[in-house]
């Protein structure tokens, strides 16, 4: 799986990139492990070469995040359809999506007239081949393509629609791929050892758990060491998960406290 | 310019990566502007594939975060000497920086013994031609290195010692490089107006001012409406900047108002 983010904001740094966290925890958690993630501009070619390359590396599931809203620089689908070498048409279906939502705020009362403008028609304006995905908060339905054996899905960029349209369409293909796989983790916190002398000690724990994969995340400084240790397997049940965590997580805190380090189960 | 994060934990969405907001926030207000951000696992050949893939677009500075430490998953170095097919040796002046942080430890009481461990060594073992960034903060230090027009600066995950390095050993080199170019932005708040109906205001406010970069960020929902529109220019002066900046946000606000919608210029 690889996640795109689209948009200028996130390249000048005026905004935290927490959707590709959430997206990356939520798939990890569902079995499916990001292998990449990238952030690209507002800009048709770039979207379209981060597409292509993608594309090359034949990850299972392609999501993209940003650019499908009404503005000029909302430009997601012209870039997808031009790494995927597609036309863009209006899509009925989105247009209908679309055409409800703005009616729905009409007869609240929260708009005037619910004109489809040029804006509004490309919100529904899908690359060839396209699925809307329906947005249960926002406007602009999410898109669901195929390119050989990669399914592409972008989502919107404001996070709460994002996570929507997620949840409804997207984690149920993800539930169906990784069958009953599952990602497991748990986290130690050490203190009084350097991370290059627990490095040893994580090598021979690893060698002596080869399912569990370790990663120390020093938190203090160097010289003043509070060190996370950070466990994670993927499993097919909980049981199992539990036993091998276990096993780890007491090796390797055995063999911290003998080298004179301290160590708590929580922060 | 390039940025690269290297670590599962961003991956699995464990660690949300505000490295990579702080370094683009920080080389746009530098002048320099971030084409593309990637984000790859703890894994020599992906970290050599992403390294030889940024290569390829050409890019005058690729700075990588994370990797750099003495555990058995730090292993950027590894990655990018793959990637430019490059021999890893072990580098004297580095050597030097790793061996006196540790005596300085020791010294201060705060370690024992200060044995270069096979682990210690490795944060000195760098790409051949790469030359060692000292760090103020911690152990290892940062690496510099070229490749044809592009130089390659690897800094470690750690925010602190990231930002240390960067402020001492790299902001110098991006200031060069920008010359007396720098980034200029402002926003202004907008209640009361959709999305899809500031779109063509938008569309007629970029096109009477070319230099100025309008984008839209919808805060609340597309029924009720809360939009930060954000204004950036690049400017050689910041006279030119807020005149520019001055005149788009006066003519997108009175079509704002025109159009029924409530402008603020604070949150």
């Amino acid at each position: 799986m690889e996640i795109i983010c689209i948009g200028n904001e996130l390249l000048i740094g005026k905004t935290l990139n927490t959707n590709a966290q959430w997206l990356a925890k939520r798939t990890t958690s569902l079995g499916i492990a990001v292998k990449r993630i990238t952030v690209v501009s507002d800009d048709v070619d770039e979207i379209a070469q981060a597409i292509r390359e993608a594309l090359q590396r034949n990850p299972r599931f392609i999501i993209t995040t940003g650019g499908l809203g009404p503005t000029f620089d909302d430009k997601t689908l012209e870039g997808i359809a031009k790494g995927l070498n597609r036309e863009l048409k209006v899509d009925d279906r989105a247009l209908k999506m679309v055409k409800e939502k703005y009616d729905s705020y009409a007869k609240a009362g929260k708009i005037g007239k619910t004109e489809l403008t040029r804006h509004r028609i490309k919100m529904a304006t899908l690359p060839d081949g396209a699925e809307p995905l329906s947005n249960p908060i926002g406007t602009a339905p999410g898109v669901l393509m195929q390119s050989n054996k990669t399914i592409i899905v972008a989502l919107p960029g404001v996070p709460s629609e994002m996570e929507a349209i997620f949840e409804e369409s997207v984690a149920p293909l993800l539930k169906k791929e990784a069958g009953d796989v599952m990602f497991f983790e748990a986290s130690i916190y050490v203190d009084g050892i350097m991370e290059s002398a627990l490095a040893p000690l994580i090598d021979e724990t690893m060698h002596d758990n080869p399912y569990i994969y370790i990663k120390s995340h020093p938190k203090g400084e160097e010289k003043k060491p509070h060190i996370e240790i950070h466990f994670s397997t993927t499993a097919k049940n909980s049981q199992t998960a539990k036993n091998r965590l276990g096993k780890a997580i007491i090796q390797l805190s055995e063999l911290i406290q003998k080298s004179g380090g301290k160590v708590k189960q929580k922060k």
